[in-house]
């Protein structure tokens, strides 16, 4: 008889290499006779409370490869949180049910920040109901704003999508100029931390080069000063390309995409902070300006993902799993950046408690002291996580991305009422 | 002494392969020694009527080589058209003066409709003042909307860039669609043919899969049926994705994008058709939505652009050399699709009087009955154009772009006003 099942289950926005984890974890724990299989939550970890276990042994080795290179979640994530332990039990009582009946004694959890918090209380609730499951924690978050972890598996590849469209759009703009378009603003992800945004620095090719201005949540917005960088900008080079984080926000913490502004019928304007900076701009300045919203496109740019993402993201699935043939438990794994002057990683682990709700963002060293762009600190920090092109194989010009079969597991339980 | 120079310039939106048409003007009039220098003008035809023109004679050989997958306008293009000769002649009479000074005998046009026209009246004017210049127009336009051609260099690679993100996009959607965003809109170019937005449909691999609708400029909107639609799908499917063109419209010709909205200011509300929809989806059904728009990133993304497409821009240039030294003036360069079951394409030419003022609208045929989607008919048009994937060089994570010296001619002839 071969080891405990694994329950692995994906939380929270999906990224273009969240898949080349899962890939990870399946192929190692397919490697090894001390696991025995990888079932997966349908939409996360939703599906343990419904019981939707998905069986990832009736995949074939090729769709399982091929989650290396497929975008999004391939069994579904959720935007779920367990209620906490301490004042409602029963949704931990019912994952522990759903674990036993399953014989599942892993349980790795695939996330940002929340999730991590989960797999703690899990890893305790466990111990404490007599019925120990060993979990790990797995870094995935576009937003890069885990802590201990030099980077989060997702945002590499968010990166290099958010220079590439920043060089190309600044090309763009740069030839048109002269009789159009003198503005463009880029609009990013990034609610709470600036990476993102920053990332779009390394396109620059010296002063005049753009993004020329860059908009981080960590710096409070100030129209007057940005309008007037703006003209700046305009003057000197006769464009501006301003990359802007959709946390951008106003010293009140107001965010500069929720104005108070209304439409005919009372209702609050849509968000989009690039279409209200843009609104600013022809306001103060009546130059022509453009703006994209690139929202969902750029966290599922598979096709021109980082080479080193895509590696760090399967490398912390297949830790996972080493970690849990180990006997280890109440670990995230994590990234570490060695010392030298070539970038060289390794893997590593840190106590999920110490995780939990720490939220990372830029650090001020890393921004100019204009608060508009990044620093060579900065850029050093990001350079390396962009190298490389994982390109996905093609079919008839579109990149071929596997739908798996996603079986469910015959349930073995009652029906479980999801609050 | 060798043959006459050319003068070429680039015209309107720029590309991510309008250089590459560059790449084969210049590379072919290197080959031969009918043809002397090619001159460009600086910001398009204002650099002719400013005399700013670019000696490419003082490029490397491997710059000029890496103009073919470098994206935008590499010597600056512009939106102005010259006033009509029959009343002004003035703008025909500096350029023609300009040509004389530079020993110019040949004009390519490279730009879409209005550009197509002024090459014509150019070639007329010319023959009328005693000092023929063979006008030869190179077509490009990401509107695919030029007459007599197959298809127009600039869109293969925004339908492949519009498919590739609807198909990544859709991924994404349907993982998290179980908790999270039900409806997600892409918003693309076509101010007045949908074609872009059609192309989106290549991304569909079955009844169920995205895109879900699309919003052609050439189909009324109607705001009643368009939400039903959408509470339909998202019923059936549990999410929909809608890509919508610019410029989508009401029966009154009013579009989509231009609502009477105002802000607290009174000012009207800044476009964006994608954010419109979504707050209709909003208001009438109340789901949970996200936008894109792509805005210059999908003309721009030279990093996944089509090979068919960057062939074509490649070959019309150097077809525009090939008719001038046998003699020709008056086309335009088309791209013919061959018979039969296999794409072939090859180059003809066209009179560019029957070219001038025609706009060629998707065909009806090519949208399915109930004006949401693309007919078979359709997608045999537009799979081909995407075929391949012609990725440039990558140096530290970035697409290695050529910056040109672009240098200046002597000017020869007095100072001349633009107005």
């Amino acid at each position: 008889m071969s080891g405990p099942n694994v329950f692995y289950a994906q939380s929270g926005g999906v990224t273009a290499v969240i898949n080349a984890s899962a890939c990870g974890v399946i192929e190692a724990a397919r490697s090894t006779s001390k696991i025995g299989k990888v079932f997966v939550g349908k939409n996360g970890i939703l599906g343990a409370l419904t019981e939707e276990l998905i069986d990832t042994s009736k995949e074939s080795k090729r769709d399982i490869a091929m989650l290396r290179h497929t975008p999004s979640g391939a069994f579904g994530s959720c935007r779920f949180k367990l209620k906490p332990p301490e004042n409602e039990p029963r949704e931990y009582e019912r994952l522990l049910a759903v674990f036993k009946a399953h014989r599942i004694g892993h349980f790795f959890y695939n996330g940002g920040g929340d999730s991590q918090d989960t797999a703690n209380k899990v890893a305790a609730f466990s111990r404490g109901a007599g019925y120990p499951v060993q979990c790990i924690g797995i870094p995935k978050t576009v937003d890069n704003d885990l802590p201990f972890t030099d980077t989060c598996p997702g945002f590499g590849s968010v990166a290099k999508y958010v220079a590439i469209a920043t060089e190309e759009a600044g090309l763009d703009v740069a030839s048109m100029a002269a009789t159009s378009t003198k503005v463009f603003v880029l609009e990013v992800m990034g609610r709470h931390a600036g990476w993102i945004a920053a990332a779009s620095a390394l396109a620059k090719q010296g002063i005049a080069s753009p993004p020329h201005l860059i908009l981080f949540p960590e710096i409070i917005f100030d129209r007057e000063r940005f309008t007037e960088e703006v003209a700046k900008v305009v003057k000197r080079y006769g464009y501006c390309v301003v990359v802007a984080s959709e946390g951008a926000q106003y010293a009140d913490g107001r965010f500069v995409a929720e104005s108070s502004r209304k439409d005919a019928f009372g209702h609050a304007q849509l968000g989009g902070v690039a279409p209200k900076l843009v609104d600013m701009i022809q306001q103060d300045l009546g130059l022509k300006c453009h703006w994209a919203v690139s929202d969902y496109l750029q966290r599922a740019a598979r096709h021109i993902a980082s080479e080193v993402d895509v590696q760090q993201a399967y490398a912390v699935g297949e830790a996972a799993v080493r970690l849990a043939v180990a006997g280890k438990s109440g670990l995230m794994v994590t990234i570490e950046r060695k010392n030298g002057n070539r970038y060289r990683w390794g893997i590593g682990s840190v106590a999920l408690s110490k995780v939990a709700n720490v939220e990372r963002k830029m650090p001020r060293r890393f921004i100019s002291r204009s608060g508009f762009g990044v620093t060579p600190a900065g850029l050093d920090y990001l350079r390396p996580l962009i190298q490389g092109e994982d390109y996905p194989p093609y079919h008839n010009g579109l990149p071929q991305y596997v739908r798996l079969k996603n079986q469910l597991v015959k349930k073995r339980l009652p029906k479980f009422r999801v609050e």
